[in-house]
């Protein structure tokens, strides 16, 4: 048995994770994972990581989480998007124990 | 034309992800790939790896398979927790080549 | 308020990844993220990487695209197939910003 909750996924400047991962705090996430990116396209063009600044590394967050959650994070966009995401989506998933999300 | 799969992804200590991918390869699965983790909030609060023992490091395992293997899996969840695994989530997928997966 | 999109993930030799992002670039994709592959088992068997070589590194690419790019990327999989992908699957997904994607 498996029980229904939302993967939302973040792609941000290393340097603005925190303003992510406090937001989702806040708005009652029950954890996040935070995994390195080695480069991206996007609108400001190709960037690399693991130049000696850093300035350039972005990072992904995923967080599980149920719809409420979810759906404060859709609502708390001005603020979420104010970290300047290259992307944020979700996807619906799965998960096997209810009560850690 | 594309195929219907599951995308299971787990959030494990890495000195215990051989006993997560072991326990995919008996369950059938053809494959599974490994990320490294930067950090991660769960309920044993915040954790970041890198440090030099290596005991914090966390990974990610996507294993990409079936239905049947992904029913196996849910079937298989004491010995799957057994491993502590921080997370455990299902997706559904389509895929480009069914003889893969 | 989100949007229907899609989210293209493949797992591909580093080597051959710019391969893979530039054809999603030529298919219209706005955008794409690598993240490092830590270790990988598929058809080939068990592949790990940090070899000094490098031979051996896989990366991650993620796409997030409209139902328009993601249907080219089916209809381009000979091309795509060519790069030796180890994984790609397709996951429908939401997004904030319609604009971006």
């Amino acid at each position: 048995m498996t029980h229904q909750r939302k993967r939302i996924e973040i792609v941000v400047e290393a340097v603005r994770a925190a303003e992510v991962t406090d937001l989702l705090d806040r708005l009652g996430a029950t954890g996040w994972t935070q995994l390195p990116v080695l480069a991206g396209r996007g609108r400001q063009g190709v960037r690399r990581g693991g130049d000696l600044s850093g300035v350039l590394d972005n990072v992904v967050i995923i967080c599980i989480c149920g719809a409420t959650v979810a759906e404060r994070v859709i609502e708390a966009r001005e603020e979420l998007l104010g970290a300047r995401p290259a992307i944020v989506n979700i996807t619906d998933c799965q998960v096997l124990r209810a009560e850690h999300f």
